[in-house]
């Protein structure tokens, strides 16, 4: 019998680890590959940043309740994130789409009006792309270019006992968001004629569908001189980030539930489905914002800016990855986000 | 009424010319932007080109008879070449698939297995990708970069008129390969038992499934010193890349048909399926030939490779695209290429 093994089994990650495992760079100039927010490629005094994202229908979205023009915008803002992530400028786009023949040429101007937004607000050009047709879905590959001074790019795996551990923004909100369009979706199929009861929940429904990339953080670290020890951008949840960080700085960490950012429309809108928004910004995913380690000696620096906040810091490996609760409680930090693959 | 146009009424070309007509470009470092094989990066002393594909299940490939493996080594291959056709080297891939529950871990490690074979083969390095479940089928995403001299890089709006028309390689045979697979499939479909008959054609059939780049024909040119005027990679059959030049560089021209190379196997082939051999060449598509323009000057340079053919030359716009064919009738160029949109 042939040997099968199942994706499930792997997981995304151990996949990826899977395929990647063997690969050895060829050339000089391919300073950093597989294994961070994206790629490093030497160019003759700067160096280039690139990285990639694929999104398809009924896997990343539902465009029951995803207008074309936020898809579009999405799509770029989350390559854009992972640009930052690595404090790089991102420069230029190419993007792909595929579609079936129900999209009109009107549907995909809508989606391209979004894509031309994201390009325009994040200064980035669109250079190139292909089109094709697909048998089922709306499917969407995205790469993005970015650049930075050199050796200025931020890895995960560089984060050094004692760091403090820092996330931009607030966190939770998009998977309330979620939430919310899941039911109205329900409600919807089950009684055509009820209108949707979004009101008041533009705040977390907006941060789903036309989330922002942190360019203010990137630009904030390059105006005050803080070079981050390492970032990676929200997009499973910050609990499984700050895993990444831990697994690949080889660190431990401590997190504190009180310290983590959550806003008052998320608080409230957690309440209305009975959910800790502790948990939603763990494990929801999908914020977009940074989650980065600085020096210690860069805490007045942080402090400065009221949009970070310090939630932790780092610990040498063996006292692993905890969180301390509200109520004192410590507890292991385990990644429970958005896992598309057991899907 | 709300206001549709059918995709189908653009085609593909008409489609990406709809999409990007309003694209300003906001970076120095953008030289280059849609419309060409690959757009150009300014990075500081060399040039960036940068180039992506997508390919999905049922419109570009079919699994059925296409080993994965072969599929991971085209996928590659196929942006490389576009890498070529601008004169330049590609440097690194990122690559992003989307795949049913129906793969395996070990299908997976097929598909790249030809993955790295072809970055092996061609000195590139894997930096970075994504993986994700798809509804249905399977999705591949390749974006290739390149570098190139401060502008030796080719663009298809840059041939002259008086300008030699060349061709590498052979062409028409992945088209044939192609009707031979399909017509096995249907046999195949038909009556489960028969085995394919496939006998003496690996020639055509491995020109489909696994085709190669002219990486040898770009360092052709840099050894000759020779700086083509105008050059595009053959994926969409002759005509249409013909055309692409002569429309972007506002020419005319006219194409011999006794000068188009056509190898015997392909002849012998099309030959049992009763098909003219030079309309697989000229409407076949996916040869993953250079075609491209060199001044005349060159001619003594060119004509010492065996592996280009000089079919024509360029002419003033008025004399439109010709064909001279073999009994000397003289008839417009049409582009007749596999037209993914209209499937």
């Amino acid at each position: 019998m042939e040997e099968r093994t199942e994706i499930a089994d792997l997981g995304e990650f151990g996949l990826i680890d899977h395929l990647t495992k063997n690969i050895e760079l060829q050339n000089a100039s391919s300073i950093l590959g597989v294994g961070d927010d994206a790629a490093v490629i030497d160019h003759f005094g700067r160096q280039t940043v690139v990285t990639t994202d694929l999104l398809v229908e009924g896997v990343h979205f539902d465009l029951i309740y995803t207008p074309l023009k936020h898809l579009g915008y999405k799509s770029v803002v989350v390559n854009l994130s992972d640009i930052y992530a690595m404090n790089a400028v991102p420069t230029q786009i190419v993007i792909s789409i595929g579609f079936s023949n129900r999209f009109s040429v009107e549907a995909l101007d809508e989606f391209y009006e979004g894509v031309y937004a994201a390009c325009s607000r994040y200064g980035v050009d669109l250079v190139g792309g292909d089109t094709s047709s697909s048998q089922k879905g709306f499917i969407i590959s995205v790469t993005a270019i970015g650049e930075v001074s050199p050796d200025r790019f931020v890895k995960r795996s560089t984060a050094q006992k004692g760091d403090l551990l820092c996330v931009s923004g607030d966190l939770g909100a998009a998977y309330i968001g979620l939430l919310f369009l899941e039911r109205e979706k329900k409600i919807f199929i089950e009684s055509p004629g009820v209108q949707p009861d979004l009101e008041g929940e533009a705040y977390v429904i907006g941060r789903l569908l036309r989330p922002e990339a942190r360019k203010d953080i990137v630009e904030f670290f390059a105006a005050q001189q803080i070079q981050p020890t390492s970032m990676l951008d929200i997009s499973d949840g910050l609990s499984s980030e700050i895993l990444h960080i831990c697994k690949q700085s080889e660190l431990g960490c401590v997190l504190y539930e009180d310290k983590i950012p959550v806003s008052e429309q998320t608080r409230n809108a957690a309440f209305k489905f009975e959910i800790d928004p502790t948990a939603c910004a763990l494990s929801g995913g999908e914020d977009y914002e940074l989650v980065f380690t600085v020096k210690q000696e860069d805490y007045d620096k942080i402090v400065q800016h009221e949009g970070i906040s310090v939630v932790g810091y780092m610990t040498e490996p063996e006292k692993g990855a905890t969180i301390i609760t509200k109520g004192g409680g410590k507890h292991a930090l385990t990644a429970q986000g958005w896992n598309h693959m057991n899907k």
